[in-house]
């Protein structure tokens, strides 16, 4: 019995990071779409600790391409989204209650929060893929999430946790080859065997796409990782997090 | 100009948790399209530290299903996949490179790492949707992270984030409507105003659907939410975190 694909999974192979857009605007009816759809994503008890923030402002798009580190296509996007973890929200509940809110002083909320802002995420991607649009997510804006933080006016018990532009394409961009998916998916339990094998291998994969499509400082994989990893990027996080009311528990 | 919606938008308000599954098993076939067209998800510098566990072992699953505090729909869905936070991959890389990875010290690693996991649940749940699946993200294996770290033997450098429960479904399930939309979208900058004005709102429409579909029990949306996040649960997270080599900048 043979399975049929199926269009998502298709549209979901064929994800690729846009870092160049045209001037077309995106309109309100699609914006409106995409977004009510994403809604429906599942979060933990149905929280919903998730929020977006839409910007359109020129102004502001620039100041978050700086606050990104320098990435211009945040300024060229039309449209900026950033995916806020949100437990003021939750805290209104316990408001309407009279039950003082403790979750946010765990860690749990951080994760539970950032993995519900992850399912929101990704299905803001698929579904602006879907509708003929172009992205790329930024997790740029936890370089400083207090600068984020004054320019979109987050409340307290909030976090920006990553971003994303949309628009149209413009130029061209490729489908990056992914690690073999013997490292992706285990089964039944974790095997570490052959690991680092399946990296010696992604190394020379991503090589030979560097070459295909003419990037010639493209580097392997272990060398950017490694690179990245070697050290403790964005330590503003931790101390913002704390100021926004986050991480108190002793 | 009238923008017309697609199928995935339509897939994605029609989302709903199943938690009855019939014993009709998901084929090789569908779980390989489903997996390796995820992992086309785009991930932070493109260090893909996510990992999954596919778990179709009777027994597994009924283990696991006691780890999560009792949720019967995880022995009784034929697939359980757990989303693994992974940066003992990435340290393979390091090690190729004779540099020391350092960012599973900071937060900022458990943040990108569940935001990445979180995309990649996102678009498994979407996906396995749009293949006629039924599913249920499981946060409660948060429940005893260590207890799923045995019995998924995973390596140090590595957290359990969530779980997906994957089968047709036996029965009928509902799509839960959610707080209303301006309470998830902001225009430019958050606005605080009218929030708890929304939650009144949305307390009545969740309390007119659990009549609807004939729940006694159900409760308003402030109610649940206040009552679970008036108390630290899943208080094992940030332990068993640590025990895996993360957290550790002071």
């Amino acid at each position: 019995m043979r399975h049929k694909m199926n269009t998502i999974t298709d549209l979901l192979r064929r994800h690729r990071s846009v870092r160049a857009y045209s001037d077309k605007t995106v309109s309100d009816e699609l914006l409106d779409d995409l977004i009510s759809a994403v809604q429906q994503s599942p979060s933990s008890i149905n929280a919903q600790q998730t929020s977006l923030v839409v910007v359109r402002n020129t102004n502001t798009r620039k100041r978050i391409s700086e606050i990104a580190g320098g990435q211009p296509w945040i300024a060229e996007a039309p449209v900026f989204i950033t995916v806020i973890m949100d437990f003021y929200k939750t805290s209104l509940a316990g408001q309407k209650k009279g039950l003082q809110q403790k979750i946010h002083e765990s860690l749990e909320s951080t994760v539970v929060g950032s993995v519900d802002a992850g399912i929101i995420l990704g299905n803001l991607i698929t579904a602006a893929e879907s509708l003929g649009l172009g992205i790329v997510p930024i997790g740029g804006i936890r370089n400083d999430p207090a600068e984020m933080i004054e320019l979109l006016q987050l409340p307290p018990l909030t976090f920006p946790v990553a971003g994303l532009c949309l628009g149209y394409e413009r130029g061209e961009s490729y489908v990056k080859p992914r690690l073999p998916v013997s490292s992706f998916r285990h089964d039944e339990v974790y095997k570490t065997n052959g690991l680092q094998k399946t990296i010696e291998e992604y190394d020379q994969t991503l090589m030979a796409h560097w070459k295909e499509v003419g990037r010639n400082n493209g580097e392997p994989w272990s060398d950017t990782v490694a690179g990245f990893y070697q050290r403790i990027y964005f330590p503003k996080v931790k101390p913002v997090l704390a100021r926004q009311g986050f991480l108190n528990d002793k």
